[in-house]
Order: C-alpha cells, then sequence, then structure tokens
C-alpha cells in the first residue's frame, strides 16, 4: 500500500492550502493540462466526459423547453459589437482581436466572440418578421474567449466551452417567465444532478450583465466558504430589440419590439463539482455525473478465475458506467487513482471472496465498506449509487448551511467575512454606495437578492436608512 | 394547392442550374443563413440538427474503437504552428491571426486553428513517457477556421464544423492500421447512415495533407456528376513526432519517436447529403439522418375529430422522430414544406380516413402513396423507413456507376470531361507532370488511387508511359 499513500501524499490539503489542493486535484486527477496558450487549458480526456455528460443531461432538459440548437460564427465585426452601447462598454476591454485573415490586412476587425448576443439579434432581425416567428428558442454549445490577466482551470479561463441560449418572444411577460424558467432549469439541474443546493436570486444593478434589465444567478457555497456563481439568466426587456431593429408584425398588424433572454452556464461548473465535493483524496464525483460509476479492482488478478470473474461481474453491472482495472499497476495504486478520479464506487474482489461468492464495495464519498453477496449486487449497486447521490446533496447543503450567518450589524458582517467566511444575510437599503462600501471593507460581494426573502431586520446593515431586500453577500471565485 | 405549387417554384430547377438549385434548397429548407461574417455561415436549427444526428452517431462508432473527446485551445501561437516545415507552408497563407488581447498588442501573434496537429503534438509530448501511455486515441468536436476567397454553405466556409481525431501509437504498422480504420469507420457511417456509396482510398503526393506521409480519402459523386471528398485519414509517420520530439521509453527501455495519425469529417458532409439526395421538391433527407422521420398532416382540421386523431397518431408512432404540423397553413402548403425539408414519410388524415379507419402515407423519395390501415401502421412505417434507406443508397449507387466512365485513351479521357461528367477512371504513370498535364487540360484532378485497383490497361493514359495506378479522375467540389 506504499504507493497508494504516495500518490494521495502529492496533493496538497484542504486545510493547509485551498487553492494548492484544487490545482493538485484537477491535474492529478487528469481533468486538464496546461497548454502553450496562455490562459488556455486543454480538457483531457477525463475532464472532457465530465463535460459530455453534464451537456448530454442539460441539452436534454433545454430541448423539453422547446429550445432548438443553433451555430453562429465566432467572429463578430467591430460595428456589430458597437450595437448595443452598455454591451459592448462591458465586453471591449476584454476580447482578442483578428486582424489578418492569411497575409491580407482586414478592413474591419473581428473581435473573437465573448458571448454572442449581437450574433442572435443580427440574425433574428433577419428571421423574425410576424408574431408567427415568435418565440425563438435558441441555444448554442460553442466556446468563447475573454481576455483574462489570471487564469484558474474551470474558473476563469480565457476560453472556456459553455452553452448560451438566445430567445425573442413578443411580450415582456414571456421574457420574463422564460428567464426565471431557464434559471430554475439550471438549479433543478444543478441539484438533481450535481447535488449541488444552489441560492437563487436577482443580481443588483452593479453586479447584471451587460446590458440586461435584470439578471437572475445561481450561486453555489464551496467548501473554502467562497461563492461560487455557477449559471446566470438575463432579461433584455427590448434594449437590443431597439439597437437592432428586431420587430415584428403582431396579430393586430402593429409593428411591435420583441424581448429578449440569453442564459449561460460554462465549464466553470466543473469547478463547482470539485469544490463542493472533494476531499483530501482528491476527486468525489455525483454518480449521475460520474464517467465511470463503478470501478472492479480484482486483487490478487494473476490468480486463476480472478480476472474472468471480474469481468464477468463487469458484465452483471452493464446497466451501469463500470469499468475493470486490469493494468499491472498493484491493487493498493488502483485504489488510489479511483479515488483520485472521484469514482463513486469501488468493487474488490478476489480468490477469497469469489470462495464466499461474494465481493467488497467501497463507497467514494464516506469510505465505507460493505460486503455484498454477488447474487444481488446489481441492486445493491443501484441502492448504493443512489442513496450516494441523496447524501452528496444532504451534505452539500448541511456544509451551506452551516456556512451561512445572518447578521444584523456591520461588525458582525466584517467579523463573519474575515473569521467564518461564508454566505452572510444581511438587509441593504438598495444603494450603491453602500455596495461599493461593503466591498472595500470587507472584500464581500453582494451575490444575490434572494427570491426567499426573509426580514431580517428593518434597516441597512451598512448604512442604517430603511432596507428594500435582504441580500446574500460572500467572498466570491 | 396553388401555394404548394409557387413554394416549389421558388427553387430553381436541377437541370437549369445546379449550383442555384443547391442553394435555393439550403436557404428554403432553412439549414442555413448567411451572417454579417464574410464566408461564415449561420447553422439553422434544422441543419444543426442534422448535424447533431451526424455527431451523435460518429461519436459512438469512435468510441467504440476506444477513441476518447478532449478540447485543445482554439489558438496556436505562431512558433508552434511552424515547428512542422511542410505543414506549416500549407496552412499559414489561410489562417486568421490574433493580434490583439483587449488593448493591448500580443508579444507573439495568434491564429485562430485551421486544424490541430500542432496542438496535439504539443501535449503528447507532455503526457507520453512510456509505452504505457500508448496508444493516445484523442478526438475533438471543434469548429475551424481557414481564409477562403469564394464560400458556399457547407462545401466551402471561412469557419466550418468538424471532428479531427489525432492518434500516437508505439509502431508503424499500427498508426497505418488505424489509419485505414477510420477510413472505413467514415465510409461505412456514410453508407449505412446517409446512404451514400463511397469509394475509398490514397490521395497522389500532389493531393495529400500538408505533413502527412499518406492521405487516405473517401469520395462521393454529386447529383451533377462533380466529386466531393468528404472524409480523409491522414497517416503522419513519424515526422511530426521528430518535429515536436514526442518520444516513449520501450519495453526494453530504449527511446522511440510514436506514430500519428489525424482524420476528420466536417459539416461539408451535409453538402453531399443535398447534392447526393436531392430533387426539384428540395431535400431528400436518409431516414436514419432525418430530424423529423414522419410528418403527419391534418386535413380539413378544423373538423371535429381529425386534430385529436392526429396526435393518437403521433403517439402510436413515438418510437420515431415523428411530429404534427398543427399550424394553420393550408394542407398543400405544409406538404410542400415537408417535401423541401426532405422529411422521408408523410402521413395524411382526414375525416374520411378516420372513418375509414385508414392514413394515406406519401414516400419523399419516389413520391409513392399508399393506403395504410391505422391497426398495422407502426409497422408500416417502419418497413417503408427501412426500405427507404436501402433504396436510396441503391439509388445513389446506381447513379454513380452509370456516371464512372472507363477510358484507355486521352481523347476518351477529355471527351468524357467534357460531354458526360462523372468519375473517370483511367491509368497513371505516377508523375506529377501528368498528374498536372490532366488538371490543366480537362479541370479534372486525380480523386483517389483506389484500394480495389483494376487493371484497365498496361499504359499512363496521359503519356503513354507503363502505368502504375489506376486512379479515380474527376471535377471536384
Amino acid at each position: 500500500m506504499a504507493k497508494n499513500k504516495k500518490l494521495v501524499e502529492e496533493i496538497t490539503s484542504m486545510e493547509e492550502d485551498f487553492a494548492q489542493w484544487y490545482t493538485d486535484v484537477v491535474k492529478k486527477a487528469e481533468l486538464v493540462s496546461y497548454s502553450s496558450v496562455k490562459g488556455c487549458m486543454i480538457i483531457r480526456p477525463y475532464g472532457y466526459a465530465i463535460w459530455e455528460n453534464i451537456q448530454k443531461e442539460m441539452d436534454s432538459r433545454f430541448k423539453e423547453t422547446g429550445v432548438e440548437n443553433v451555430y453562429m460564427p465566432m467572429f463578430i465585426p467591430e460595428s456589430l459589437l458597437q450595437k448595443e452601447k452598455d454591451h459592448v462598454e462591458g465586453f471591449a476591454p476584454e476580447v482578442a482581436w483578428v486582424t489578418h485573415g492569411g497575409q491580407e490586412k482586414l478592413q474591419e476587425r473581428l473581435c473573437v466572440r465573448p458571448t454572442s448576443e449581437t450574433l442572435f439579434c443580427d440574425h433574428y432581425s433577419e428571421v423574425i418578421q410576424s408574431y408567427r416567428d415568435l418565440p425563438k428558442l435558441y441555444n448554442q454549445w460553442c466556446s468563447v474567449v475573454r481576455w483574462e490577466k489570471t487564469t484558474r482551470p474551470f474558473l476563469r479561463s480565457t476560453e472556456f466551452l459553455w452553452q448560451e441560449g438566445h430567445t425573442a418572444h413578443a411580450t415582456a411577460e414571456e421574457a420574463e417567465e422564460r428567464t426565471i424558467q431557464m434559471l430554475n432549469v439550471y438549479a433543478d439541474f444543478c441539484e438533481k444532478v450535481l447535488a449541488i443546493p444552489m441560492i437563487k436570486g436577482q443580481k443588483t444593478e452593479k453586479e447584471k450583465f451587460a446590458g440586461a434589465h435584470q439578471t437572475y444567478t445561481i450561486e453555489a457555497l464551496m467548501h473554502d466558504g467562497k461563492a461560487l456563481q455557477s449559471g446566470t439568466s438575463h432579461n433584455f426587456g427590448d434594449g437590443f430589440a431597439r439597437a437592432f431593429d428586431i420587430q415584428y408584425t403582431d396579430k393586430n398588424n402593429n409593428l411591435q419590439y420583441v424581448h429578449q433572454t440569453s442564459w449561460g452556464v460554462s465549464t466553470r461548473i466543473i469547478g463547482a463539482i470539485i469544490m463542493v465535493h472533494g476531499d483530501n483524496s482528491g476527486l468525489v464525483l455525483p454518480p449521475r455525473i460520474a464517467p465511470t460509476q463503478v470501478m472492479i479492482i480484482p486483487i490478487a488478478q494473476h490468480k486463476e478465475g480472478v480476472l474472468d470473474k471480474a469481468y464477468e461481474l463487469k458484465d452483471t453491472l452493464k446497466s451501469f458506467r463500470v469499468k475493470v482495472d486490469d493494468s499491472d499497476k498493484s491493487p493498493g495504486w488502483k485504489f488510489s487513482e479511483q479515488e483520485m478520479r472521484g469514482i463513486p464506487i469501488r468493487i474488490e474482489i478476489g480468490p477469497r471472496d469469489i470462495e464466499a461468492n461474494q465481493a467488497i464495495i467501497a463507497r467514494r464519498d464516506t469510505g465505507e465498506k460493505i460486503t455484498v453477496s454477488l447474487d444481488n449486487i446489481e441492486e445493491e449497486v443501484n441502492n448504493i449509487l443512489e442513496k450516494m447521490q441523496v447524501d452528496m446533496l444532504e451534505k452539500a447543503r448541511n456544509h451551506r448551511d452551516a456556512n451561512t450567518s445572518t447578521v444584523t450589524s456591520y461588525d458582525e458582517f466584517k467579523d463573519v467575512i474575515e473569521n467564518k467566511q461564508g454566505f452572510v444575510k444581511a438587509m441593504w437599503c438598495g444603494d450603491l454606495a453602500c455596495e461599493e462600501k461593503i466591498k472595500e471593507d470587507t472584500g464581500a460581494t453582494s451575490r444575490c437578492i434572494p427570491f426567499e426573502q426573509e426580514q431580517i431586520a428593518d434597516t441597512c446593515v451598512c448604512c442604517g436608512k430603511e432596507a428594500k431586500h435582504m441580500v446574500y453577500w460572500g467572498k466570491a471565485y
């Protein structure tokens, strides 16, 4: 078991240095690799397999709500980017510019899309004529580029993968409904599939998306007490429609502007999976998203019948995503790799187990080991995977709740952020000045005005004036 | 039926102007739309749904052979692109260059990937150390950019979607095996799923990929007698490995260079589907790739019970990709749209049909109409879809064979290319001079040296010297 110990020792413990632990895990679990291109990551097979599962699950949920996928160009001409004033101000400072095609200098610079509102609007202005053409419910899976100074795998990189939904509606009400609907799709997906509980709410004016009337967000709490914005949904009202002249003829033959939304989730969510569920042995993956759910590790595999039995067991368990590690590494090393990669269930099977018609199941999240009969192992594995999925959500919710503080005084606020971390629930007057002062004094930002409001106090935690909203605050990634 | 006629009249007939017919079909069937970005197309929901089906089918075939998906950066630093001499010469003239990130000028230009050999090699040089790390069988689905002067939807565009597989092997033999294996996967997919028969063969020195030792290709014949290169598979030998220093320690502890392959199919294949199967009513989609396989069109849908019966029928046929067109358009208009979009089966159901417990099935490829009982309609639909898939391949193969000429003299060669078009099978001495002369004299290029060789004659069709190979020639897209 010496090698087992060694592999685990190679990762820094969470308690010692959380940032280093994160970096160690993404590398040792072989999720990403650094590339020759500054700020861009290579997503390796294991990391990409997680993303594929995320895509499959999300895409089918989108399609159930009537969404269709499309593909827009990756380039945006500078003049098109500039059509909506707030939008260009928000994005122009952080885009990559293409200036040459082959040997020739371009007449107009093209930026590599940082997001595609402008392209969708340009297209909508062409294809939307009448109320019969509405709603348009489009989405695309693609990569986008934002020129970042400091980058971290999954959390912040120059190029990242995401989906961006863009919809156009006849009325303001429909657009608002869709904005909330997609936020709910995201939150439900995160809870049910990723086992990550989310706070749903609205962003403040200061924190909303460039060009949006309203931005809604789902916020999760990481193991180190920092918040991670995990997905956003924007209601644009008719702002983009006016800038891009997207009008339709209604049933009474009057010209009307459409109302639009956009919503996105990116590979950043993989960072959330790592930082919510991971531990000092590496990654811990919720069963529903794990590329491999069950790893069978034969013990003394050189002995007659052991490998055969392992393959037979794999066949018995074929309704799960199951593999046999039949490499020539030691069992200890294999255990360690399976743990590092966060594979939910390990099954150990050796000569003595075979004789006793049994195998040993080890749960990745709790470390618990159970001896089960081979006669009903399929049912057992199914039960354990289902229980693990539920338990992991429960554990994450308990951690979040234990790290959420309700404060009514500014001193308390500062004390919590400095000494305890986590979410802080506090009242706010709604003024930008207080939001900025809180950020300057504590480093915490407003995460959201949650849909579930509580009347903690009557006055703003910062200025003491009448409070308008209860807000979640926290330090964030 | 006036409107029906009108919509069809809007497309130019194939016989009158094939190029215009193609453009009309891609626009009227709503596959693509032009964008504000020169040479870049927007893939609309219907076009993208075809691509999604292609991806799903191909991806599962790749994975069956052990391939894993990854994601590489979209940018390549100029110095990295330059590492392999032939490769950079082939691609540098047609890449888009990023020179600025935000407000700052970059120290080194980045090109937007035209293909990703250099990035995969750079990564392989880092992750491959020992024979245990081999083979590496990676693939990615992404978009690439090549700065084209003249563009056409799907066939040639500045940006296009594709998959690029990149593998690394311990031996030259394994690399060659994988190169051929993937070509066979492509050809089999095209025949079984897209109903397009392919000629498999090797590219000549002149036509091979920049940096490859050997390029293999699948070539299809379009309805107008032109060829379309539909997929390629390259064996790089150890050329890239030497340029990027990708070495591994073999079992005897000696350092060895790896042997590599790459292989790709792009959205260009959608152009092949259109030009092989389409007709003067629009698109004709093979059932296995059609986003909608069955369109139910209610007749006199305002009459009581008609729509209910249509929805009931949809439910009966739910094992297929089925829709009901319950819009307020006329049946004639709906027929025309279903035909334009190439939906394999149309089912007409009206009050008299309901009374007689029957419906009318119209086959898109033949126009044939059959009255079937509602009691066994599921089985009928299944049989027709399966038959259509087989018949479409048969029809395409017959068209290709009828448009393939075997020639033994140069006059005959020129006559066929000028007056008949199609594939020309002729002997070749293997000299570049003859290949270039044929291109200059006739406009035809060597499509491939087919795996299935025939000894048509002993001498080169061009120079009369001893022949080395039988070659397929043709004008190509």
